[in-house]
């Protein structure tokens, strides 16, 4: 399938990322339409131009009419979604979504699916502290990574025009890896980094240290402001890969409070200049 | 001591805080003597308009007309340096520093001074991910934090200069605490927050990840980028309170660890919205 703009879009899922989704779509002349929980969030993206029409029901007639579906709903819910609705779909229809978790989810969603219907995982690796459709912003894309994550039950077709929406959307690199080398990567990278963060802001009542922060806490702690809801269900859906990454994060840590507290200077240098030379792969 | 631009300023320490103290200083009218280790780095600072003279060698001809010594050196160099100098300080001077640790420096410094010129400990919490004196950059000081930690051996007039000197280098915010006040704040804002960095980037080698790496690992490496020379000493001169507040972070770590193994959601998401409630203050 070639995503020009002859092709229909439906987003399931009106938050912050599906509004997103909705509004870069929009801006390049796509037909998109979307399912939302709430008529307000439909009425809301209408009126800003997000999407030309929107539904709350989910009916037939509204959902085969479009070739390419990005479910934008928390991993349980996406599965509830085409346990009921599946058969509403377009034959030929594409299926793509934007979790943050993919051996859980690619794999259920693929076992449970009609055969003439293709179903790709994909992860937007962009946000913000804030969520709901009113927070919509398709400049979040710009300069974030986006990550297809085919299975042998995708084809390269489908794979193809995965990577082409990421492009579409204006992601600044698309790349692909398998559901397992993705959450291996991203419980490092990211569930991992958020875990240091929230344990970091509920180690101690900071209220009274405002005035004494620098940069680094405030840095450390951003992403700290967290959706609980979203954030808690991730972390269950990839939970052994994240323990595993949360254990070796301890080991190393042990490692450096136990060279400060032997006074092992050397050994704290050796750390620091290690961590020195392969942050700057992440400065070019 | 009023601190009109009549009054002479010596730097002892061209490094990048040094630096940058004599170049806000000079700019202000201030006349801005130094003394280097290294006759390039005083060329350069000369060169630059940083200060109007400098000098390597350490003589009481020099030393001795300056009203306020700012020593921006290594913990323990300061000490070997008043050892060494101290008689040459003229009398009446105001002596500060720049040290990021205050209890080790602090009284260790006033114990060995003469009577007729005062130390006053003050940390200002600005900095780059870069040293040296052609580093040096005034607006480093803008936002950030300057703290002034007096003991009962100083005066009220020094501990108002010190604080007027925080002010006109141009630091948004001058408080006042106790050098152990300081340093557990510092263990835990500052000092873990490095720990935590270093800790991460050494877990995993992350070259080939870097096209998979989202803001918030980012965020969290910043200042994993450190000179390994200045901050295993800092670390060294706070040991006993940066190892009780990375034990309180190990602790919690756990305790997130626990709960994420025992699929316990509701505990996740209680220690989220703690994390994001505290997390506000910092957005003010």
């Amino acid at each position: 399938m070639k995503l020009d703009t002859s092709k229909k879009i439906l987003i399931v899922g009106l938050g912050l990322m599906g509004g997103s989704y909705a509004q870069a779509l929009t801006d390049l002349g796509y037909e998109v339409g979307a399912l939302a929980r709430r008529q307000e969030t439909v009425n809301y993206a209408k009126s800003h131009g997000l999407i030309r029409h929107g539904e709350t029901e989910v009916r037939e007639a509204y959902v085969g009419q479009f070739d390419l579906v990005v479910f934008a709903l928390y991993p349980h819910v996406l599965l509830d979604w085409l346990g009921k609705y599946q058969q509403y779909l377009k034959p030929g229809a594409l299926l793509t979504d934007v979790t943050g978790v993919k051996g859980r989810v690619v794999y259920a969603v693929q076992d449970i699916l009609r055969g003439d219907v293709e179903f790709i995982g994909a992860h937007p690796m962009a946000g913000r502290e804030v969520s709901g459709v009113e927070n919509a912003d398709k400049s979040i894309f710009r300069k974030a990574n986006y990550i297809v994550t085919p299975t042998a039950a995708n084809t390269e077709e489908a794979i193809d025009t995965c990577m082409e929406l990421g492009r579409t959307l204006g992601f600044a690199r698309i790349s692909r890896l398998s559901p397992e080398e993705h959450d291996d990567m991203i419980a490092f990278l990211s569930q991992l980094t958020h875990c240091i963060a929230v344990t970091l802001m509920v180690c101690r009542d900071t209220e009274h240290m405002a005035a004494y922060t620098g940069d680094s806490f405030r840095d450390l702690t951003r992403i700290a402001r967290i959706n609980d809801e979203m954030w808690s269900e991730l972390f269950m859906e990839n939970r052994e890969a994240l323990l595993s990454q949360m254990d070796l994060f301890a080991e190393k840590f042990a490692v450096l409070r136990d060279s400060i507290d032997r006074g092992d200077t050397a050994a704290i240098r050796d750390m620091m200049r290690l961590s020195t030379r392969r942050r700057e792969y992440f400065d070019k």
